[in-house]
């Protein structure tokens, strides 16, 4: 069995990108335009990345998960965890939600495990 | 402590995209011809993606994953364990290398159990 066997569709990598950024930049409790300027674009650009409506550029990507006070490495597990909310198999994934050294953003850990239980 | 203590620095997105791409395609023995025949793009094109020279739209990233037979929650697995192996911090990602339904490529489990031992 796998990934392919899951029963709901998969969402597009913008939109689980969008999810991401905006959560973690909700987490921090911050404006838009806060970001937006520490990240070095629009405020409007980082609400379309947000809401799933554009393809970010890799460095933008980077731009913008920088100004979050993320890694790369962090966004993709976070990427990885919200995926595994449409793909079963993925369950295994609950694991990267809580190791030593990472804190899982509100949101991210505790419901993951629900849904992967 | 976190991702931000890493020593090495991060890889751009498609850099990351890429080498998972071009690292599944020869898992299937597979020329980019064939390959980029059923992903409907060029082989040209998903040369260039394999190299990191271009970022992939959504819409392309899930034709192509698919066309390998990966899922996008597949694929994002392989590239934070891709990441971890630039931030030590995600040595607990390892723990999604072999998860009882998912059988890594051949060089992503092992290595990266190596990498951040």
């Amino acid at each position: 069995m796998d990934d392919r066997a899951r029963t709901e569709p998969e969402p597009l990598w913008r939109e689980v990108t969008g999810r991401i950024l905006r959560r973690r930049r909700h987490e921090r409790g911050e404006r838009l335009v806060e970001t937006a300027e520490r990240a070095g674009v629009s405020s409007q650009y980082l609400s379309e990345l947000e809401r799933g409506r554009k393809d970010a550029s890799s460095e933008i990507l980077e731009a913008v998960v920088g100004a979050l006070e993320m890694t790369l490495a962090e966004f993709t597990r976070e990427a990885a965890i919200e995926l595994s909310r449409t793909a079963p198999v993925l369950a295994s994934v609950s694991t990267i939600a809580s190791p030593a050294r990472f804190s899982p953003p509100a949101g991210a850990g505790r419901p993951l495990a629900l849904a992967c239980a």
